[in-house]
């Protein structure tokens, strides 16, 4: 099969079952935030799958390639994102599993079913320091800064569209856990596990994953720290695992 | 000095400044998380410190010996606890710094003055399933369970004795953390730090330490893990130092 690449494309490797990915030096790309939420995610062969916020489609693939569940739909808003990722959706050959649509995950619950899904993952804009950003909205942008949507729009189309007793899997910054729980329980989407993740045993948190299951009943387990390096530039055995296993 | 001793009462070392406190075998004995939290708390020479439930006064005791604050108030609802306290008070003679007063958290807004305490210490009861328990209140089961006090009691007390820009330490179990921080939001006390304690690198959290701020601005810091035990029985370095540097 032959897939058109434009300007500033690549194709890089997801060390998952051979699959591909399509992306654009100039755009976003997948960075190790997307390995670890498809890792953290838990995903049964069963499930429908969303990925709220899709990107160039790194969630759904790793989904997809990970657990096999019954379908993978990735939501996102940018036009030039979805085309590139409906090209590496064809190039893995699962056309028949992952679909892309285009689409605002403010408007989510008018594009999607209700509580259809037992699984959401988002691996949302971290910065919320997108209101004063409007005049230079390029992609990276969009990917990084809440200018097109608010960490409570995300968890309220989240709380909309998955099924009672399904669960929602994000990524985020510690700085904002305040702000996510607050949200989550809100919505009633009860936080039931939480991850830290640590660059080494010396530093703060610069990463937290969290899995809340809507109308769960209140009991949170917070895991073992996960530590990305050992030594300098060598990745512990976990995270060697999560990328390559 | 002579310092009368009760049945089942013994002195033990606190390992700081040479401070002892007198403990009773058959009442609730202090523990890592006494000790943990007063090593979390940041307390200047200056500071009121104000520690809620203070039981046989090892909070209060730990502080003083650590940072020298110009005060320290333990407030405690139980008589034997309050005379033992008073007791190992004297016995290290520290009368004229520390002082322990009989009252209930619940009331705490009407024994001491509003907004007068630069820190606020406090480890709670720990289990919400004190509702059923009433017949058979012991003295440790008043330690343990939310009989006479629940979280949002604490919560609100520190959100009135603590002075705006004051800090609010506490010690608690991860399960709860949700309802922890919801509940400090709600009180504007703003959860500014947190850590989480492991057993050792492969065990998920067993507590939780957490700074608030009231009326502080949203941005949380989780600082790195702590980790009790390196080898099997013995602490890491950071936790013996905890202990007795």
């Amino acid at each position: 099969m032959t897939i058109e690449l434009l300007e500033n494309e690549r194709i890089d490797d997801l060390h998952r079952k051979g699959y591909r990915i399509i992306q654009n030096s100039k755009m976003f790309c997948f960075g190790m935030d997307a390995v670890l939420l498809s890792a953290f995610a838990k995903v049964s062969t069963e499930d429908h799958v969303l990925d709220m916020g899709s990107g160039n489609g790194v969630i759904p693939l790793l989904i997809q390639g990970r657990y096999e569940p019954a379908s993978v739909t990735g939501l996102e808003i940018q036009e030039a994102n979805v085309h590139m990722s409906r090209r590496s959706v064809q190039l893995n050959g699962v056309d028949d599993k992952v679909r892309i649509i285009q689409g605002d995950i403010k408007e989510a619950d008018q594009l999607l079913p209700l509580s259809s899904f037992n699984v959401i993952t988002c691996n949302p804009p971290y910065m919320d320091t997108g209101k004063g950003l409007h005049n230079e909205l390029s992609a990276k942008t969009i990917a990084r800064h809440e200018v097109l949507c608010t960490l409570e729009d995300v968890i309220r189309s989240a709380s909309k569209l998955t099924t009672v007793g399904g669960k929602f899997f994000m990524v985020h910054r510690p700085h904002r856990l305040v702000d996510i729980i607050t949200l989550l329980r809100h919505y009633k989407m009860e936080p039931k596990r939480l991850r830290m993740v640590h660059s080494d045993l010396e530093s703060e948190a610069n990463m937290v994953l969290i899995e809340s299951v809507r109308q769960g009943k209140p009991f949170l387990k917070i895991e073992k720290p996960l530590i990305i390096y050992g030594e300098p530039n060598q990745y512990t055995d976990e995270v060697a695992r999560l990328y390559y296993d």
